[in-house]
């Protein structure tokens, strides 16, 4: 095991990978923007690095300050949290050329799943379901009217570098086609510098449905069950939830068990999540990320494994030791990802955090990086923290849910906890009846009531 | 089910039962005295009723202004918590007569387990093994020899009336029992009004274990592990465990289908606990605690069973749905108490809490009702909160208890945190090889290492 390791993220993330280092008794080296010197993760950390100012350019992203804050504290490896780094396959290498071990996947697996055409490829070749659509990218506007003809519409034009919803366009008709494809070459271009675009079925009312994998590199790979997670707003995840709501135990271990072989046949080292659009008893595959995930507590808190303890004993060349036996998912679990922002409006809110006193008790878990008397910058995402709870029944985990944000006190700035406080109290979400569609139409049509002037 | 419940207690076990009745969605009264009107129970109930002034035979104890308080505000039930009217039959027959449920047992079986001789009678009849002693109180001395003389030394004197160690006395030699005798009654006369006692065989090494128990009253129980609680300082518990190091899984199962059975028997209504020494493979009754107590949270951590939440719906007169079959010890949960003294003196430390910050992440609970500003008052006992942890192994919740441990922030006051963070490093306690008068002796032989002048 290692004896050291590097924490190359900050936030909640950041706490979460020192609390799995320091229960393997692993020390702990945090870096830090100038904005995050007070910062929880570097608080807790046996030893601290300053890389450099925000933005991210200059600290977290920086490689060389990077490799420098590894070699003058001697740590051994380096996890890289989600986001800045996580998903940078010639960091990964460079890691690895200065014998620095990377807590994720190998370089190849990142290279191949970071690009969404060749993910596509590989993963169909590894038996999982995918959404029909073009063979690769579509070079020109009439072979993108062929094969949305094809398709049937509506049809989905995708950035085959994009993430995040961005360079993201529906189409319902030859003529809405032309405008979408314009449009997403545009903005992938302005956000990726790529502005390779390709064609996807358009599910109506799908979920976001995903399988967490892991892996050793060496043949062995399980899946911990599924995660929903089709409340989204802008196509990010608000509320996540393990099982989901809409399969059952046959359908869960049927998309599992193909997630785990396909990870088997690709000698996977590591955490992944296959991400799935469902609709109508059919899975569609979506991206795969080669990285620890922000709603990785739900399958935490229903399986009873320490997800990130295990990525980093895999990154330290142990074998996997879980079988697919040791995997029970108990009872239910729901996170709410808490942001600093007004809980109708979304405008960011940074600033001072007055007072803090997060819920407890029975199934409640809170994975938080803020304090009282902590300043959230405001260069970073607005993420303050996520509450989880488990119980033994999806009804007692909302109930607890209930509770713990009627408890959770975060003073001085702006919070979305009213918006869960709405949700957990709204029959659809009671019922499990919702879809990829349905927060962003429920917040359209004022459910969250907003005053705003 | 209940429409709303009164809370007849403070601290932590306030706090925990309001969050159940919360999660039943039921409404709440807190009760507090005059000294509590800060505290959080009465801060998150829906109503409160303030009682009277300190002590608690003006407020907590005091019956007519409970009856009052549920006379007041409507409540249909009356949840004691522990310690107070807790374990008070003739409360409880009080209650009913106001038409008030009770949430606890029947009284006639308060009032069995409430006097030990009459326990060791009536639970040895169930067919639960106790420890061989008189069959009753002891009138003379020269009965105590003769019993003393079968036993063999040494022997232990108990006040019939007794807890916590009071009026409870070893004696190694017939000499040393006249003294023994004579100290034991002139004690208990003092504490308890009733200078009864009575004589048992003296284990040398014993460890405490406990079996929780549930029942519906109606014929159906079952039990829910065991709890080892043999760190204990002054007869008081500081860390509880489940499961115990000592048992493997069929003497669990033995002496917990025994329980069970006998409860079965009784007819016996709501939870209890039924303590025991264990040594040498056997195990010995020492008493049964009608009501929640302060350890409940290990259990609840293995089993995933909300204990106060089934409490709650038997007094409501729900038959028990959950079945032995329900109830599996998944990994291992320990709780360390957390008190408001000196961590190496044990001198009690009130005041106010400058700054609070619990530990987060997976597999840890805090159970606590104090926060950042709150003053604790010197009038009740030290107890600030629980802090329990799970792990799928022992280690992993030691690992996870001592992160913990060195998270947790309580500014302003003593506590016995690093008390808990030298026993979470300590070889006896990592092979949990300890029993009853291991932690006594640890300190006594200066393990926190006393400095105080």
């Amino acid at each position: 095991m290692f004896d050291k390791i590097l924490i190359a993220n900050r936030g909640e993330i950041a706490l979460r990978i020192l609390r799995a280092a320091k229960e393997l008794g692993i020390a702990t080296v945090a870096v830090h923007s100038t904005a995050d010197a007070e910062a929880m993760h570097v608080k807790l950390a046996d030893e601290s690095v300053c890389l450099g100012p925000p933005p991210a350019r200059d600290s977290y992203l920086n490689i060389p300050s990077l490799l420098a804050a590894c070699e003058i504290t001697g740590a051994e490896a380096l996890h890289p949290g989600y986001g800045f780094l996580a998903e940078n396959a010639r960091f990964a290498e460079i890691l690895a050329d200065h014998h620095i071990a990377f807590v994720g996947p190998k370089p190849e697996h990142i290279r191949i799943m970071g690009d969404k055409i060749e993910a596509k490829r590989t993963v169909t070749r590894l038996g999982i379901p995918c959404v029909p659509g073009s063979a690769g990218a579509i070079k020109e506007d009439s072979e993108a009217i062929s094969v949305a003809k094809e398709l049937g519409y509506p049809v989905l034009v995708k950035a085959s570098a994009g993430g995040g919803g961005r360079g993201m366009k529906v189409a319902r008709s030859a003529d809405e086609l032309s405008v979408a494809l314009e449009t997403a070459r545009i903005e992938s271009k302005a956000a990726f510098g790529d502005d390779s675009v390709y064609l996807e079925k358009y599910l109506e009312k799908p979920r976001h449905i995903e399988v967490q994998v892991l892996g050793d590199g060496a043949g062995k790979a399980i899946h911990l069950g599924e995660r929903e997670c089709s409340l989204q707003r802008r196509h990010q995840k608000v509320w996540e939830e393990c099982p989901s709501p809409a399969l059952n135990s046959s359908q869960r271990f049927e998309i599992g068990e193909i997630c785990a072989a396909a990870m088997r046949k690709l000698g996977y080292a590591g955490l992944g999540t296959i991400e799935f659009l469902y609709e109508d008893g059919q899975f569609y595959f979506i991206e795969m990320n080669t990285r620890i995930q922000v709603e990785h507590p739900v399958t935490e808190m229903v399986t009873g494994v320490d997800l990130v303890n295990e990525q980093i004993k895999i990154a330290a060349g142990s074998p996997l030791t879980l079988t697919q036996d040791d995997i029970t998912i108990s009872g239910h679990a729901i996170e709410c990802r808490v942001n600093a922002e007004n809980a109708a409006t979304f405008r960011p809110s940074p600033g001072t955090i007055a007072y803090y006193h997060p819920p407890g008790g029975l199934g409640v878990r809170v994975d938080s990086a803020v304090y009282g008397g902590y300043t959230i910058p405001p260069t970073y995402d607005s993420l303050v923290g996520k509450l989880i709870v488990h119980g033994r029944t999806r009804n007692e985990a909302l109930m607890r849910l209930r509770r713990s944000l009627d408890e959770f006190i975060i003073d001085g700035i702006d919070t979305t906890i009213p918006l869960f406080q709405t949700l957990v109290r709204n029959a659809d979400i009671q019922n499990g009846l919702y879809d990829i569609h349905w927060l962003e139409k429920f917040l359209a049509t004022g459910g969250m009531d907003i005053t705003e002037g």
